[in-house]
C-alpha cells in the first residue's frame, strides 16, 4: 500500500490550486508550545500511522519488551553474563529500542556492519536498500568475551549494574578500530570527538545481535517528557493531519536565520499543494563535543525561541533525537536523515557542512561544505525523502532582521560568524537587532555566565554557526 | 532481455541429467593455447555478445573513437590544454577505453567520486545499482588547474607529448587525499603503494569528464596480443560456446593448488548443469608494487604452466586485467569482480584476503582474511554475479600433490607459504614434487636469478601466497 507521502513525493504538486497557506480543518485549534507537547500514555506498538511516510523496512522495530514480559527478562538477564554499558552505549540502546535504526532489531552484527562501513546501506529482504551510515555497535573487551565464553545471550547493564536489556543470538567479531573509523570519518588524525570518547579506549571486539530493552529508556533530567519515540511522534503528526512532515535537525541555539528558513520552507510546502506541512524541530538529545551547547541549555534557548513566537507552535513539534553525535559530516547526515524518516518526516532541511566540524589537527574543515547535501541526495535507502537545501540566510542591515542573502547587494548584508555570536554572549553585549528573540538570547548569555573559566582564563566554545 | 546467463542464474542446475563432464558441439576442437589467443582484428563496436551476461548499465561503453574520427580528434587535442598522463593514468584511459568500468564514460566526475567513496556504487538512471569501488579519478595541480582556464575540455597527452585521449564537458573538484584514502583503503597509515605511487604526490584537484580515445592504447611490450577487450572477451566466449564463464583474478605465479581449484570449479560447474563452463585466467596487468613479481615473468609463467597441459587450454582463456592493483582489499576485490562482469564472467573465485597486503606500519595483515568475501558476497550491483569462495589447498604428502586440505587428518597436509617459495625459488632448490609444473618453477627460479642485488644483499620479494 503506497502512503499518502509517498503519494505526495510522486506528485509533488498535487493541488495547485492551493497556493497560499490559510487554516483548514486539519489543522488542529489546540496551540501545542513545546511545554504542552507531552508523551502520550498508551503504548507505541498499538498505533497506526498511516498517511505517513513508511519506516524503513515497512514497519518501525520497537525493542522494548511488553509490560507482561518485563519481569521474566529482568530475571533471565540476573542469569546472563554482563556488560556494563557506556553512557553513549545507553544511548544507542535508546536509538534501538524506539526504532529510529528500523529495520535493525539490535546491536549490528558483522554482515551489517560491514554494509554499513562499505555501502552505508543494509539490503533488507526484498532485495532493496535502507540507508544505515552510521555503525551501531557494541564494544566488549578480551576479558568480557571470555566471560562470555559460550553462552549464546548476555545481559546489558547500567552503570549501576541494573539490567537494561537482554542481547540473544550474540555474535562476536573483530572490532577493527582504525578501520571502522576512516571509512565512518574519512580521516584517522587524533582528536574526533566520538573517538576519543567512545572508540579509542574501547574493547577490541564487537557484540551483535537481537536486543530485547526491559523498559523504556529514561534520563530522569526533566526532559524525558521532550523525548518522544518515532511512533509516537507519528501519532503526534497524525493527531495534528499533517500531510507533510519536514525536520530540522540541530545541536545549537536557533537564531531568526534558522527561523527564517524553517519558516520558509514551510511556505514552499504550501505553495507546493501541502495543506498542513508540519516542522519537526529536533534537537540532537545524545552525546555531543565537550564545547557545544549543553542539551539543558539548548532546550531552554528553544523554549523561549517558541514562547517569543518565532515559530508557530501550532505547526511545530520541538522533541529531542536521543542519537549521540558522531561529527562525521556526509556519512552522519545520512543517518540523521534516514531516523527522521522512521519518526514520519519525508522531508529534510540540510545545511551547509551538516554533522561537520573543524579538522581535528589541520587549519581546515574536515569536510567539503556541499558534500553533505551531495551525498545525501544520492544516498541508497533515502530515495523517498525529499531533501531540502539550506539557503543562507544573513542579516540585513537594511531591514535589520535575519533574511536570505541576496548576492545581487552583498554590501547590506552581515554574517555573524559563531566566533562573533560567542564573542558577544560571553561578553554580555547585545547582538544586532532581529538575529535572535530576545529571550533566545538571554539563555545563552546566562549559559557562558555559569561558565567556570578554565585555569587559563579562556571558557569553553560551543560552534552554533 | 534476459540473457542467458542471467537464466542460468536463476536456475543453477537446468540440466540435472548432466552432472559429468562431456565433450559437446559447443567446444571448439582447435586447441587455443596461450600462445595461440590473438586479438580479433575486427572492430569491437561490431560484435554481438548475446547469451552472456549483460554488462553493466546494459551495454559495454567503449571510449576508442571510430578510425574515421581518429585525426580530426588528434587535431582537436592539439588545440587544447594538454595534462600529462603519468603511467598509471594511462592505464586508466586504457581500462576506461574498453569498458572495464562500465558504464562510466570517463573518468569521474565529483558526484560519481563521492559515490563511489560513500556507497562503493552508482546509481544509473533507472534507479538501479552497478558497483564501482575504487575512485577512477585524473589529478591535476594548480598550475594545471590555471592553464586549463575556462576550456570546457582538455587533452590528455603521453610522456612524449602525444595526445592520446580528449576529456570534454570537464569539471574541475577537489582532491581531498586523506579521505579518498581512509575510504578507499579504511586506513591512513603511510606505505600504501598505490598511495605513495599515485596519491601522494599527485595535485589538489581531480578532472572528470567525457573521454574520447584516440587509438588502442598499446604497450609495445611483446603482450599486447594477450590484452583483450571486454568486447573481445565476450566474443571469445561466444565463439567457444561458453554457457558460463568463470573469471580467476590473479597477480602472482600460477601453482598446482591454484590449478586444482580452477579445475575443481570446473568440475562444480559441470555438476550444476553447465555444459561448457570455460575459465578465464585473468591475470592483473596494470601498476604492481615492487615487491611483486613484473607481469612479464608471470606471463611467462603462465605460458609454461599452460603448456605443461596443468590448465586445460580448450576451456582456458588467458588474457591480461589492464588495470593498476589498489591493494584495497574488500573495497578493491568488487571491482576486480564488476570489471569481469564487464568482461562476459558470470562466475568469480574469491580467495582467501583478496587485494590484500600487510599493514604498512602494523605487524598484521592490513584486512580481515574473510572480509573480501563476505563484502563480495553484499555488494551493490553484483547481485548478477556468483561468488565462488575459494577452498584452502596445501600439499598433500600422502599423495604428493597439492589438495585440498582435509581437517580431519591436519597431520598430511604441509602448507607451503609465500616466503617459503620464494626462499626455495631463490636458492634454486626444488619444491616438493607435484607444487608447481616443473616449466612453472624455472621460470620462478629464472626471475629470482636475473634480480640484482641490492646494497645490503637483500633481493626484493615477491608475494605470490
Amino acid at each position: 500500500m503506497a502512503t499518502m507521502a509517498a503519494l505526495f513525493i510522486k506528485t509533488p504538486n498535487p493541488t495547485p490550486s492551493f497556493p497560499r497557506a490559510q487554516k483548514t480543518h486539519f489543522t488542529p485549534s489546540i496551540n501545542l508550545s513545546l511545554s504542552s507537547v507531552s508523551k502520550p500514555r498508551t503504548h507505541p506498538r498499538t498505533r497506526i500511522s498511516c498517511g505517513l511516510i513508511d519506516p524503513d523496512g515497512g514497519k518501525l522495530i520497537e525493542l522494548v519488551v511488553d509490560e507482561s514480559q518485563k519481569d521474566i527478562k529482568k530475571r533471565q538477564a540476573l542469569s546472563l553474563p554482563k556488560i556494563k554499558l557506556s553512557t553513549i552505549d545507553l544511548q544507542w540502546v535508546h536509538v534501538l529500542s524506539e526504532g529510529w535504526a528500523s529495520p535493525l532489531k539490535g546491536f549490528m552484527r558483522e554482515s551489517e556492519f560491514l554494509q554499513t562501513l562499505h555501502f552505508n546501506s543494509l539490503r533488507v529482504e526484498d532485495g532493496s536498500f535502507v540507508n544505515m551510515s552510521v555503525p551501531i555497535v557494541l564494544a566488549i573487551d578480551d576479558s568480557q568475551k571470555n566471560q562470555i565464553g559460550g553462552s549464546t545471550s548476555v545481559a546489558l547493564v547500567d552503570s549501576k549494574d541494573n539490567p537494561v536489556a537482554v542481547l540473544s543470538n550474540i555474535e562476536i567479531y573483530k572490532h577493527n578500530k582504525e578501520e571502522r573509523i576512516a571509512r565512518t570519518w574519512g580521516t584517522t588524525a587524533p582528536g574526533l570527538p566520538y573517538v576519543e570518547e567512545a572508540i579509542a579506549n574501547a574493547g577490541n571486539w564487537l557484540i551483535g545481535g537481537d536486543l530485547e530493552v526491559i523498559e523504556q529508556i529514561k534520563y530522569h533530567d526533566g526532559l524525558d517528557r521532550l523525548r518522544l519515540s518515532p511512533a509516537e511522534l507519528r501519532e503526534e503528526f497524525t493527531r495534528r493531519g499533517a500531510d507533510a512532515v519536514f525536520a530540522f535537525q540541530l545541536r545549537n541555539p536557533v537564531h531568526n536565520g534558522h527561523a527564517l528558513l524553517m519558516t520558509d520552507t514551510r511556505r514552499r510546502l504550501l505553495e507546493m499543494g501541502y495543506k498542513n506541512p508540519v516542522l519537526l524541530l529536533h534537537p540532537l538529545g545524545g552525546y555531543t563535543k565537550a564545547d557545544d551547547v549543553p542539551l539543558t541549555w539548548r532546550m531552554k534557548q528553544h523554549e523561549k525561541v517558541l514562547e517569543d513566537g518565532v515559530l508557530d507552535p501550532e505547526t511545530t513539534v520541538v522533541s529531542i533525537f536521543p542519537s549521540p553525535m558522531h561529527y562525521a559530516g556526509p556519512t552522519e547526515v545520512q543517518w540523521h536523515a534516514k531516523a527522521r524518516i522512521n519518526a514520519g518526516a519525508n522531508f529534510y532541511i540540510v545545511g551547509r557542512d551538516p554533522a561537520g566540524m573543524s579538522h581535528p589537527i589541520e587549519k581546515r574543515d574536515l569536510y567539503d561544505a556541499d558534500h553533505g547535501k551531495k551525498v545525501l541526495s544520492m544516498a541508497p535507502g533515502l530515495e523517498r525523502l525529499n531533501i531540502l537545501p539550506f539557503k543562507v540566510a544573513a542579516y540585513d542591515k537594511t531591514q535589520s532582521k535575519m533574511a536570505f542573502f541576496d548576492p545581487s547587494r552583498p554590501q547590506d548584508f552581515l554574517f555573524i560568524s559563531g566566533t562573533k555570536m560567542r564573542t558577544l554572549a560571553k561578553n554580555k553585549e547585545d547582538p544586532p537587532d532581529g538575529f535572535m528573540c530576545p529571550g533566545g538570547w538571554e539563555v545563552l548569555v546566562e549559559y557562558y555566565d555559569s561558565l567556570a573559566p578554565t585555569e587559563n582564563g579562556k571558557v569553553l566554545e560551543p560552534v552554533p554557526a
